[in-house]
């Protein structure tokens, strides 16, 4: 699941750094700056150990990294990402402020720019700034086992967890944990904004209250079920992913948190359908009078249905931006017609690119796809122990 | 697609039968009868280049190629494969009339039983019996194009197929001119049933109607929507997949047709569904009063769910035996506890095992698998030029 970080080797170094801006500035058409940079980056090495990208190398390389993203299938948008540098922010504090306004740029009132926010990347191997947060938005999850820890016959501590008795997100339950272990303490319901926790170098992190004021969700209705709305759901406008290193020619920016708009699918096949999630089919199912004690009469089926229809309407009637599954997978195959142009070959990874819903019913499920890692990329990072399952 | 079958080699022959005959008498707890048999296998070999399976080894290698089907989630059953001998059937109507024989004892009235009949083996090298239809029972498609190739400028011929031209299954518009070409006709209806089409050695291969006796098919209804069964529907009730090698101890057996039960996305989300098949969600959606002009609204995933309730209804009415994904996935989970309790790991095909319809709600999706190919099991064969598309 998580790429380890590359070992920090500053031959190894060059060498990515020299693959990377043959690349980007070939791509860019300035073929002839490419060697001047080569030997400026050459000896920036020799001196330090390090090299700094330039706000092209930073803003292309990104781009770059959404188009070599295999799991993406919203990658048509690459071109259009909004990279900020935020190399500047040296405090935990500037670091939150600048997710702030990523939040606020990136809502753009609800049509959604695709933006990342870029900071100080590690330098000769020693990580400067992490962001333990999975997204700059995301529910906090109250686990009721939180006080009966079991201590099983050879001393494991093991948790008698039941999604049935964790209100919020079940996801978020050991970052919950960890924020309450900070005196951060919730409100303890089902949509609980986390706060932002940071940390810069080696330093504890800091938390962060997310205010109000960059918080945007949209509660959750049906085009036809009245019902729906007393299901009182709702969900968070803009996924940012905030757990993932950035890696460009051999740089490792281990916070830069980036965002599209979001897939219906995520929230509505997942977020609120997995048994492991918000778990809502059984409830949405009884509502739409459907069999739940016989699965052979797909009541699991109809009911995804009509939880991907009301978030498609609510979003709409909220003028925040999503798209479907099958728009999305349209888009797509522009993307791959766009790189064969290009004189490119797509790589993907087929079992993330189809979407959870009727995924027979999208071209990406008969296609195969060629699941090779190429850089500049994304990478999971490792959770930090403290939140770690 | 299709792994090519090993070349012919005695050494090679013999290696593969004694990992074969030693896994085999293993599980069947005769060890004793191990090395004596590999004497027997090791002269047999010497004098005549080949080795016959006796009926245990054939029967066993057989449900354990079932078992290392890695596409295959079904798998629960392995152990209760019928297993019909037709090694000595000779002649291409020997192998039609063993055909129907499978067609009716497969049936079993409606309480299908997983069958396979295994004919005669590929001798050094050479090989006996080849059936060249996919499915036993499989219907016609034909080309409205048939008498319009279109020779482009340089030369190539292409068709200009379009699935609304093509009356019957698509998928079988190469089989259905190459059995027209043989001088078959067919009613030039939607679910006409292909004839056998069976070759012996390298003789041309030879045709036989597939009597009505041995046909069953479900016409399909809906349990609420009286208007589906006015679209005039129908599936034939047993898939016996007649297009693939069985290998077992190093023996092809290029003839091996096999048969579980249906699982119901297969007709709902893929034979009726898929655009290059029967192409009906638009007029499914249609009647359901769905907006087909925008894919925003879901009309898709509407219609493929009801759909796949009109299949499980259908059957299930018929009394012909179909398993629905929700329950053949927990079979699958049941399948890997009791490999790992026999102290076997489970290899699989996770694109192959998840279902088409709302795959994230099964477990099989949130698992992943070691998709290693072991022996005995069961490889798709090149289809004959004469029906390659």
């Amino acid at each position: 699941m998580h790429q380890p970080i590359p070992e920090y080797d500053p031959q190894e170094l060059y060498r990515e750094a020299e693959a990377f801006v043959r690349q980007c500035y070939t791509e860019l058409e300035k073929e002839s700056a490419i060697e001047p940079r080569l030997e400026t980056i050459r000896r920036e090495i020799a001196e330090s150990g390090h090299y700094d990208h330039t706000f092209e190398e930073l803003e292309h390389g990104a781009r770059m990294a959404w188009r070599n993203s295999n799991r993406c299938v919203g990658r048509l948008f690459w071109q259009s990402l909004e990279v900020l540098d935020r190399r500047d922010c040296e405090t935990p504090a500037e670091v939150h402020e600048a997710c702030c306004e990523h939040l606020d740029r990136a809502r753009n009132g609800g049509d959604i720019v695709p933006t990342i926010s870029i900071f100080e990347p590690m330098i000769r191997g020693r990580q400067r700034v992490r962001i333990w947060n999975y997204q700059l938005l995301r529910y906090a999850g109250y686990a009721g086992g939180d006080d009966s820890d079991v201590v099983t016959g050879d001393g494991d501590r093991t948790r008698a967890e039941n999604p049935d008795e964790i209100v919020g997100d079940p996801a978020e339950v050991p970052m919950t944990r960890y924020c309450q272990s900070r005196g951060w303490e919730g409100d303890g319901g089902r949509f609980d904004i986390l706060p932002h926790v940071i940390q810069v170098g080696d330093d504890e992190p800091e938390l962060f209250e997310v205010p109000d004021s960059v918080i945007e969700e949209v509660e959750l209705s049906h085009p036809e079920y009245d019902w729906f709305a007393d299901l009182d759901l709702r969900w968070y406008d803009v996924p940012v992913v905030s757990n993932m290193r950035l890696e460009v020619g051999g740089i490792q920016y281990t916070a830069a948190p980036f965002n599209g708009w979001y897939l219906a699918t995520e929230i509505g096949a997942r977020n609120f359908a997995d048994t492991d999630r918000y778990d809502m089919l059984p409830e949405i199912a009884d509502r739409l009078g459907l069999d739940t004690d016989d699965d052979r009469s797909l009541w699991k089926d109809e009911a995804v249905v009509e939880l991907n229809r009301a978030v498609l309407h609510s979003y709409d009637e909220a003028g925040v931006q999503i798209v479907d599954h099958h728009t999305v997978t349209d888009q797509f195959a522009q993307f791959e017609r766009n790189e064969e142009a290009a004189g490119r070959d797509v790589t993907g990874d087929w079992s993330w690119l189809i979407p959870p819903v009727s995924p027979a019913t999208t071209q990406v499920f008969h296609t195969t796809y060629d699941d090779e890692i190429r850089t500049p990329n994304f990478f999971y990072l490792e959770p930090p122990a403290a939140i770690r399952e």
